[in-house]
């Protein structure tokens, strides 16, 4: 029985590992990827606070599970497929290698990923033109033409995001009407250098070793159109990794939204005492690597009080 | 009319500062003191996540202003003596150089700052061996023995938070009695390496040139004893900067709980339309730079939605 299972290792998960080793807690890290998650994927980054140049995703997470390690912290490259409690109140994790492991306090940190919209060259131009994050990435494309793909409410907000700093935004989709807020497509309608791409199915990326150069959409009505911008935001939904927080019959052990996401309050905890969420996983996060991690170091200071509780009982 | 204004230039208000102007917010950020906020007098760090080395809080805080001046944040020092919402619901705020200044929206990161025991060499041994911070610093005295001061709930639980880690822990406190939760004084008393140092009040700091090496306490029967430490942690409350948010009448201009903490929601939201706290002058603040970090650029991007929505009206 250890003190505090994470399961993930992107911010949130090395995070919470940094904070819960330093403070004494006997923890094991499980992450089934490399360590430091969705963010190593990224090709540029400037938005993490007191970093002094634009760096790789990968040169950002670097030191992050060295960090926590030099604290104690135990680290398994490993999937945990189910988090279930027992009657005890304490947790029993099983792994995708079939080791089965018991905590008695969990920090949910597996993320979500954004869904692909399912065109040409979508995932090799990834990081290089092609962005799942504008809050991220919009910067970098300031005074140019970007092209924006989905419709949902996210998809609008985005596209406005990228209209006060971008030239000009191409919004593409597939039908002819949006879903989201009556008020948002009213101040989507009066952004003046949106251009609406609509009945267009985004077809295959334009680009070169330098990257990307534009988009073909296909029509309903069966043309085609090249639209020619350096970069490409796909805003087409997210999985949130939660498989794991469900029993055997589907249902989840803790309260989660309709979307996926574990639904927490201020200090990360969960409807399930003892279980924290943290990072792109719980509800609401901002998607961003400071954030997550600060989910990180608040989960792991709730299960440090936690366990002390326990263990004077 | 500015989109935002920030009071309050620690990690949380540059933060703000960095992702508000990144993502094209006009922003003004007003600290009264040092850009980069109390954490520049803590003398050693480790806890930053990606931080590789030991450093001080200065140099952990020195590259953040410039980070976000570079994308357009303008700076002043000055002091905000005053926020309210004027009519139209945009903010008025008023300096102490006489100066006031009109937003749409306002991020309110001013802190709070640990009172004082008032004990001899209190301040001058800040950082050399007397700190406010057990989750901060607690680790830089594993093994050793250290002094806690203080009898309330904050302080029992920082006295057992290093009683984990610490070989020995004095809590000394003025009464006879805490002022804590049942259950938390049953832990403390089960607690073994903690001895209570009781109707004790902090005379003075003991040390020399390389730290604190005790701490002299006066007992109610006139005595006095010397307690050998290298680390005396100080946990007499706190002192929430808040002021600026009353009104003519002393009433607070959005909600706040009993102890002077802003309430916030998952988002920095304050009860007020337009008006978001971060950091340490929030509730429930973890009171770590990384925390602090994330909550300025939640309200950042919180803000930009909110003056988006405001200006397509």
């Amino acid at each position: 029985m250890v003190d505090l299972v994470i399961v993930g290792g992107g911010p949130a998960g090395l995070t919470a590992g940094l904070y819960a080793s330093r403070g004494g807690l006997d923890t094991v890290l499980f992450e089934v990827g490399m360590p430091g998650g969705q963010i190593t994927t990224s090709s540029e980054i400037e938005n993490y606070p007191g970093q002094q140049t634009v760096i790789s995703g990968m040169d950002l997470m670097q030191n992050w599970l060295p960090q926590a390690q030099h604290f104690g912290l135990r680290y398994e490259q490993d999937e945990i497929t189910s988090v279930s409690r027992s009657g005890d109140g304490s947790f029993t994790l099983t792994a995708a290698s079939g080791k089965t492991h018991n905590a008695l306090s969990v920090i949910f940190a597996t993320g979500s990923v954004p869904k692909l919209a399912g065109f040409e060259g979508e995932n090799e131009f990834r990081g290089k033109g092609i962005s799942t994050c504008a809050t991220c990435d919009g910067f970098f494309y300031r005074g140019k033409e970007v092209a924006v793909i989905g419709g949902g409410n996210a998809a609008i907000e985005e596209a406005m995001f990228l209209a006060k700093m971008c030239k000009k935004v191409y919004l593409i989709h597939r039908r002819d009407s949006f879903k989201a807020a009556t008020a948002t497509i009213t101040r989507l309608n009066a952004t003046e250098n949106i251009e609406l791409v609509l009945n267009a199915k985004p077809l295959k990326t334009l680009g070169d070793q330098s990257g990307v150069t534009g988009i073909t959409v296909a029509f309903a009505d069966g043309t085609q159109r090249d639209i020619l911008v350096p970069g490409i935001f796909v805003f087409v939904g997210r999985t949130v990794i939660n498989n794991a927080i469900k029993d055997a019959n589907g249902d989840f052990i803790c309260a989660v939204a309709d979307n996926g996401e574990v639904i927490v309050d201020l200090n990360m905890r969960t409807s399930v005492k003892g279980l924290f969420a943290a990072g792109d996983v719980r509800i609401g996060s901002p998607k961003q690597v400071v954030c997550a991690a600060s989910d990180g170091a608040i989960a792991a200071l709730g299960a440090l009080s936690f366990v002390d509780e326990l263990k004077a009982k």
